[in-house]
């Protein structure tokens, strides 16, 4: 399994995502699942996958080598017009290799399946973030739905629907998403430390901040611990329930 | 989907269960997914099931006949001499009416499976919680483990692993569990009020209090209400997080 979170903000994009690969409980690795293509003052992208790493890792390994390749570059990521054209590309690119691995064609329940987050900008236009389907179909974040996650999304989406605001910082972004995430590890063995982030101020066409938080980070290790104690206080703030009535 | 919670406590054991069914997103009704049995003063036994409603009526109904049928008393949940005898009875009836509608025996993907909470008291004995899976096996809670869930379990997980209390009062209890249901009725369509609750005080053999939370009732809408704020001030609580250094 794997947890990964886009977020857009009023004024930039959010990434994180965890590093846990496993095939089956027995056989764990450590992958990173995130992604970024900067062509600095000119664009941005960041791609976030879960499912078959090996699905994903060609994915990237192809966008990469249309990347690189001058010769090679038709279609090439860093040379789209726009993000929607972008996003085509990194869909097909998807499409494309689930076909590949897949007699009947990419379905929803194929286990070389995976689904895909991708955001960022190109300059002369918005910042975009997408939910890309392993059908090579895709969806586009908006005001009403700020944010995707992909994987293991249950256990920390409560936090992120009450708790997330457009406007926020990026330091509490980061926080809210460290909170969703250790929500999530503390349930599901199969998502798991080291989490890497990617935070991008609009406009700038470059990568404000990245890093990762290993698993003795004391900032995760900080918010792992307090969030209960914070929750508890949250409960405790909540007015009684007369159950008596 | 479904939504139940059984809560081992310290003093009781406490219970709640949510009432959708669906077949289809737009086919959904109302049903009461608890049942209780008393003999006052001697035991007390609490049903929570999630599944195949026809499923899970047809074991009520079978383990009724045999508590209301003097004749028909053998096996009867109200003449057994022990918790473990109760559950046992359970499962079994659970078991036998899964393997009548499938050819092949219950398995765990199988359309007409279904899975109990199944808690009480028998006069002499401890209060007891168990799980029970549509094989007819079953597990007991533990200090380790003082709650199950089953149904739609996940998005209403990190509040009861965070805040859960052995020694919190019902009144705790219910309001926890109300932030549960509402996490979970917040992100799933097909889990809903009304929300049915039970408390049972050890040692009484009777009911405490049960009853239940219309979708408009003032309690469960003032936590739905507040919960977010609560949960955003639960956040800012939390230390800084240095997302530069």
């Amino acid at each position: 399994m794997t947890y990964c979170v886009g977020l857009m903000l009023d004024h930039g994009l959010v990434f994180m995502s965890d590093t846990r690969t496993n095939a089956g409980l027995d056989n764990i690795s450590s992958f990173k699942k995130m992604k970024t293509w900067n062509l600095p003052g000119d664009r941005v992208f960041t791609l976030l996958s879960a499912g078959n790493l090996a699905t994903t890792q060609s994915v990237v390994s192809l966008l990469d080598e249309r990347t690189k390749s001058p010769e090679d570059r038709n279609p090439a990521l860093l040379d789209s017009p726009s993000m929607f054209q972008a996003v085509r590309m990194v869909a097909e690119t998807l499409r494309e290799v689930i076909e590949d691995q897949t007699e009947d064609g990419p379905t929803a329940d194929s286990t070389f399946n995976s689904t895909l987050i991708f955001g960022g900008q190109i300059a002369g236009g918005p910042p975009k973030l997408f939910l890309i389907y392993p059908e090579g179909n895709f969806i586009e974040a908006s005001p009403d739905t700020p944010f995707f996650q992909i994987g293991e999304i249950k256990y920390g989406r409560p936090i992120l629907v009450r708790a997330f605001q457009s406007d926020m910082s990026f330091e509490d972004a980061v926080r809210l998403l460290l909170v969703s995430f250790d929500s999530t590890m503390k349930a599901n063995l199969t998502v798991g430390p080291p989490l890497d982030f990617m935070c991008y101020d609009s406009d700038t066409g470059q990568i404000a901040v990245e890093g990762r938080f290993e698993a003795d980070d004391p900032a995760l290790q900080t918010v792992s611990r307090n969030w209960g104690e914070a929750l508890q206080s949250a409960l405790e703030s909540l007015p009684k329930v007369d159950i008596r009535s």
